[in-house]
C-alpha cells in the first residue's frame, strides 16, 4: 500500500474522500477515529480552510461573564466564549469579570492600526539605498495608488522605512477594515513593489518578505509601532473592590507589577503581564481567528499605579492585536455562532470585538495577578490551591 | 431576568445544566447555537478542563504526511494532523514533508530540558540576598528533597539565581516526565519555598510568580535557558532536491536568511524564522495541548549555510517547546484520537511528540520560505499566488 | 579641617583655588598629584567644561593610518589620533587600515540624522492619549515653530509618537549641524512642550525625559530610529588582499558573520560587531566628543557576504552615532589639534568626522574579526599571541 | 614624502622617533600640535599602552564629594576625580553626594564576579553538540586544571553552555583578582580550548570568539549572568532629605521611575536609569580604565519605591562593571595619582574602586533624576536650565 496521502483533485471535500483519507489514515495508524469523524458542518464549507480535511477537533467551550465593557464600539454586558481545555482557566476569568462589574467596568480603546507587509530593497551600496528611501518618500501618493488598486479596502496608511547596509527594510502599514488583513496586504505590496520595481532603475532586487512585520512572533519593532491594531483596556479598581473580591490591597498589586516588570525587562520578555495569552487563546480559538497569531498578541505591556484617591489605576495595551469578524475562519459553523454570541460576526465588527477581547485579557490578568500574591504574613497563595481543586493532577 | 450563569454546584457538566446555560445564552444574546451544540464528547469528561460548559468548537483537522523523521524518540514516517482554518496552511506543510522526503528525513533530538517556576525572594538589602544566593546553592540537595517529595514525577535539576538589588530572582527548573508540569512544577515550588520560609530568616517575603519564568511569551532568558524542553530538528538539503521541488538554490535560500535573521537581530524578534507558530499551533489544537503555549512555543532560531559540497544545511532550535501527551486535555476525544494517530498517546510518548513537532516546524519553513523568495529576474512569487488560488480572499 | 573642596564663588577656574583644591586633596588623601598638575591649557578655559577642575588625566595619542576613505564629506587619506591606554589598539587597527587602503578605500555615507529629546504627556486615559497624538500630528508645523525659535541651527524633523495606557511616549527628532545638540534639543523641546501645554486642556503633566530617547544607553528604538546620525561604512575586499594581509577567505569571514550575528541576535545584543568601541573611545577621547556616548554608539549592526565575484562584501552601520566637530569639548587645548589633524575642526565638519569614525570602525572590525578566527586545521590563533607580544601581562 | 606613518622598529617610544611623527603628522596635515606635544609621563612607559605614540589628551579632571561610602571594601568618605568636558557634570554628581551623605551614605555590595571568554564549539549534528555539553559538565574539573595552569590568579569558576543547531555556545566564567582580566581569560580560554580539541574527536572545530560574552556591549546575557564584576549600590533616602535637597517627593520619584522603566521595557533599553555613563566614563578615564568598556558598564538597573515609613528605596545594580587597579593603565602617570587619590592604587583594591564607583552612580542618578522632574503645577524644570547657566550653549 501507498504512504501517499489519498487526494481527489477535482473535489477533494466529498464525502467519498473525506472517508477515503479516515480509511487511509486508520489503517496505516492503527488509530480508531470515532470522534474525530464528528463532525456536523459541511466538508465542503472548509474549501479554503483546511486542506486534506478528514475530521474535526472538538474543543470544549466555556461562558465567563457578563464582561462589562465600556468601549466606544463595544458598550455593555458580554457573555464570552472560551474555548479551552485548561481547567479554572474560564472560572479564573469569570472572578476578574466581577471585579470589573463592581469597579463599573473596563474602558476599552482601539489607538492605532496596522497591518503590514515587509518588503526589503536590496542596493548595490548605502548611498542608493538612502536615496531610495527619499524616493519612497516623494513617491509614496504613487506606491499608495498601486497598492489599493489592488483592494476595495485596504488603505496603505505608511511606509516605514529603516536603512540599514544597503539594503531599505520597509513595513508598509495598512488599514484592512474587518479582515485581519495579511492576505490583502500582501496583494497590495506586492503590486507596488513590482511598480516600484520599474520606476527604480538602481533597485537590484527585493524579498516580498524582508522580516520586518515580525509576523507571528513577538518584537521590539511590533511593540513600538503595533501590528493589526492596538488596543487599550483600563479600569480604577476602587480598592474596597480589590480587597472585597481578590483580598488584596492597591499597594500590593503595585509592588507585584514592580517586580514583575523589572523581571521582564531584565529578561527582554515580550510581556510584563500574567497570561494574556490565555484569555485570547481560548477567544481565538472559539472566534475562528488564526492561531498562530496568538505568537504576536501576546506581546502587551501592563501599568499600574495608586491613584491619589487609594485606589488601583489598571492598564493593559496590546499592540499587535490581529482579529477579524469577516472572511476567514470566522463564517465556519461554531465559529460564526460565538462571534453572534457577542454581536460581532459580519462586517464593521472588528473593533467591537477587539474591544471585547481587550477587556477579557484585563479580568484575567486581575484575577491570575491577586492569586498569586503571597507574603510571609498571610500564608495564603490561592493560586496553587485553585490548581489542586479545580485542575487535573498533572 | 437576571445576567448571571446558570451553574449548578453539585455537578456543572450534567446535561440538564449545560441546556439550560445554551438557552440563557440564546435567550440574552439572542444568537442561535447550532453546530456549538453539537459535540461527540461525554460532558462529563470535561470536568477539570473547562468550566461553565456550554457547547464545543469544531476546527477542521487536515492531514500532512508522511512526515519522514529520524529521532531518537520518533523514527519512520508520520501523518500530522494539523487543525487549522487558515487555507494553504496543510497545503504548504505538506510539500515540505516532500522536501524532507527527499532529502533522506529530517533528524530531531531533545537537546535540553527544564520547566520552571520563578519565585522571587525580597530582603532588606543586596547583601542579605546575595547571602541568601549563597545559601541556595549550599542547601541544594535539601530544597531538592522539598520539592521532589510533592510529586513522583518531577525532578529538580537546578536552581538558577539572579540576584538584583535587593531580591534574588530564581528559575526552579525541573524535568516533569510526559507533562507540561506547569503545576506539578507549581506544588513542588511552593513546597520549596515554604520550607526556604522556615529557614532563613533574613528572607523579608517571597512571590511564587516572580517573573523570571516568563511563562507564555518570549524572552530572552528563556532563548538562552530554554522552557519545557528545547528540541533541534536539523537537516542536509542536497541542492538537486531544493531546486527540483522547491525552485530555489542553496545560496539563495541562505541570502534570504541572511536578510531575515538580520531584521530579526535588529528589531529584537522572538524568531528569525518565517511562521513556526503555524503549524505548532496546528498540531497543539489537534493533539490538545494548551494553546496559550503558542505564546512562547514560537521562540526559536534557524541557522543554515551552504556546505561544502554545495548542499544546504539547515537547523530550527525550538527553546520553549511545551508539550504532553499524558493528562490536561490529551485524553479528551478528539485529542487523544490525534495523538494515536502518531502513536503519542500516554506515558513516555513526550520526546516522540516533541521530535514531531520539531521536524513538522522544519517542513513548514522550507516550503515557506522557498515560496517568499522573489527577484528581480524570476518574476515569480508563488506565495501570493498561493493565496489567490487556495486561500479564501480577505 | 573641614570636608568640603575648597571653591571660589567668583572665580572657580582661577590658579589660586585651583592649587587650593590641589592642596587639600593631598592633604586629605595622602595622595601627590604631580603629573596630575601638569598641564598646558588655560584653567579658565575650563569653564562650562569642567566643574572643581584641580588636574588634568594625561592619555596617550597614537595615530593610524593612513585611512582611505571615500566618503561623501571626508575624500581621501586620514591620519587618524586615538588617545588609548589598551596596548595592541593602535597597532590592530593600523594594520585593518592596510586593508582598507589596499581595498580601494572604505565608503562611507551618512543616511539619517535626528537628535532627539523625548517628553512624555500624560492623560486620564487612553482615549485622551489617542486623541492627543492626532492632535500632534496635525499641529506639527506649530510646534515645529515653537521649538525652532529657541535656536538658529536645530531643526525639528519628526515627532514619533508611541500611545501606550494613558500616556503618550514622544521623540522629538532633530536636525542639530554641527554640535551633538543634546542641550539645543533640550531647550527647543521644553519650548514646544510648554506650548503644548497652553494648547491642550487635557493633558494632566508631562516628562520632559521620558525615557525613550535612551539616551546614553543601546535600545531598539535607536537601533531601528537612530540617534545623533546613522552612518554606514561599506567595503568590497578583494579576496587576495583579504588572503595576504589577514590570512582569512571571504567564506571564513562569512561563517565568523553567521556564527557571531546568531549569538547577538540570541543574547539581545547591542551589537553583532566584534569592538567598534574600541576604536571610537579612541577617537572619542582624542577629539573631545563626550565619553558617556559610548554608551551608544558602540550599538550597531555589521553585515556581510560574499559576492558573485568570491570578494567579500562588508558593511558596518552604526545608527546612534553623536559627535561634534564645533562646541562643547571640541574646542579645548589638545581636542582641537587632535580635530586639526584630520581637517575636522570647526563648522560645517561634523559629517565628515562622522564618516571618518565609521571607517575607522571598519578597520578594528576587520582586523580584529580576522585575527579571531581559529579552526583546528590551522591552529593559529593570531589574537590571543597578539596580546602576549604587544599587550601588558594582566 | 611617503604617506607611511614614522615607525622605529628597535624603540618606538625614543623622542626622537615620537618627534619625528610630530613633524610628519603636521607637515601632512597642516596641523600644529602644540598642547598635543605637552605631556608630563615619560614616553618609554607607554610601551605596551599605546603604539605610534605622538601625544597626550589632555583632559580635565574635576573633584567631587566627599562620597560616602558604606561598602565591604569602600568605607568612608572618598573625593572622586572625574575626567571630563561635559559642563555640569560634576556640579550635578556633587549634589547628588550631598544627598547621600544626608541620608547617611550609600550602601555597596559587590554581589557578583565573573570574567567570560567565549568560544563556540562545531559539531556536525544536535546530538553530537548535546553530547558534548554533558562532556563538558562531566569534565568540568579537568578543564579547569588546564585554564587555570596558565594564570595565577584567575579562577574558572563555570562554564555556561548553550545548545543551539549543531553549536555548543559556551561563557568560561573566571574570577579575576585585580586585573579586569579580559587576557587573562584569553590564554586560559585558549589553553582549555586546545587540550578540549585533543579530548573530543567528534568535534570539527572551535572559534575563541564565539560572541556570547557580548564584549563591549550590552546584551541580556550580561544583564542576567553578569560580566566582570556585578556591584548594587543603595540607599534609603529620608523624605525630608529628598524634599529639602532636591525639592523632589519619594512618591514624585516613584512615578518618574515607573514611567522610565516602561519605556525601558518597551524599547528593550540596556538600562532603566537616566545617565550612569556619565559618571563611571569620567571616572573611568581619570583612572585608566579601558573607555571602550563604558559600551557594557552602562547597562543597569535601577529600581525604587516608597518604604512603609513614607521615605525612598533607591538601588542601582551594574552587571557588568569592568574596572581594574593593577596592570593595564592604571600605572600610568595621572591615572595612578588619581587611584591614589581614592586608596584605590595597585593589588586587593579592585572591590574597593567598584564599590565606589557604583556609589558614584547613584550620587548621578539622584541628581538627574530630580532635576528632570517637572508637572504642569510646579513649573519648574531645573535640568535644562542647569545647562543654560552652567554649560556652554551648543
Amino acid at each position: 500500500m501507498t504512504n501517499k496521502i489519498p487526494r481527489d483533485n477535482k473535489n477533494d471535500y466529498s464525502s467519498a474522500i473525506i472517508s477515503q483519507r479516515q480509511g487511509f489514515l486508520e489503517e496505516k495508524t492503527g488509530a480508531t477515529l470515532s470522534h474525530t469523524k464528528s463532525f456536523s458542518f459541511d466538508p465542503e464549507s472548509m474549501e479554503g480552510n483546511c486542506e486534506h480535511l478528514f475530521g474535526v477537533a472538538q474543543l470544549p467551550i466555556g461562558v465567563a461573564g457578563p464582561l462589562l465593557v465600556n468601549g466606544e464600539h463595544a458598550q455593555g454586558e458580554f457573555y464570552v466564549p472560551m474555548a479551552t481545555i485548561e481547567g479554572t482557566l474560564v472560572a479564573s476569568y469569570n472572578r476578574g469579570m466581577r471585579v470589573i462589574r463592581e469597579s463599573g467596568g473596563v474602558t476599552t480603546t482601539v489607538v492605532g492600526e496596522a497591518m503590514q507587509r515587509a518588503p526589503v530593497f536590496l542596493f548595490r551600496n548605502a548611498r542608493d539605498a538612502r536615496d531610495f528611501g527619499h524616493w519612497l518618500t516623494a513617491n509614496f501618493a504613487a506606491i499608495k495608488a498601486q497598492a489599493e488598486a489592488t483592494t476595495s479596502v485596504g488603505k496603505l496608511l505608511e511606509i516605514e522605512q529603516y536603512c540599514v547596509h544597503n539594503m531599505v527594510y520597509t513595513r508598509f502599514d495598512y488599514s484592512t477594515g474587518d479582515a485581519a488583513g495579511q492576505n490583502m496586504t500582501g496583494k497590495a505590496t506586492y503590486a507596488a513593489c513590482e511598480w516600484i520595481r520599474t520606476q527604480c532603475p538602481a533597485l537590484r532586487s527585493y524579498g516580498l518578505s524582508g522580516g520586518m512585520d515580525t509576523e507571528k512572533r513577538t518584537s521590539f519593532v511590533n511593540s513600538l509601532k503595533g501590528r493589526g491594531r492596538k488596543v487599550t483596556a483600563e479600569i480604577t479598581i476602587p480598592r474596597q473592590v480589590l480587597q472585597d473580591v481578590l483580598r488584596v490591597s492597591p499597594e500590593h498589586m503595585h509592588i507585584s507589577y514592580n517586580v514583575s516588570t523589572l523581571a521582564a525587562f531584565l529578561t527582554g520578555a515580550s510581556n510584563n503581564a500574567a497570561h494574556p495569552a490565555n484569555g485570547l487563546a481560548a477567544l481565538f480559538m472559539a472566534t475562528g481567528q488564526d492561531m498562530a497569531n496568538i505568537g504576536e498578541a501576546n506581546q502587551c505591556s501592563v501599568y499600574n499605579y495608586v491613584t491619589s484617591d487609594g485606589d488601583l489605576y489598571y492598564s493593559i495595551t496590546l499592540p499587535a492585536l490581529i482579529m477579524a469578524t469577516y472572511g476567514g475562519g470566522t463564517s465556519l459553523s461554531t465559529q460564526r455562532e460565538c462571534l453572534e454570541l457577542m454581536g460581532c460576526y459580519g462586517q464593521d465588527k472588528a473593533y467591537k470585538l477587539l474591544e471585547i477581547a481587550a477587556g477579557l485579557t484585563v479580568a484575567g490578568e486581575l484575577s491570575l495577578v491577586a492569586a498569586a500574591q503571597r507574603d510571609k504574613e498571610t500564608g495564603a497563595n490561592e493560586w496553587v490551591d485553585a490548581h489542586e481543586k479545580l485542575g487535573r493532577n498533572r
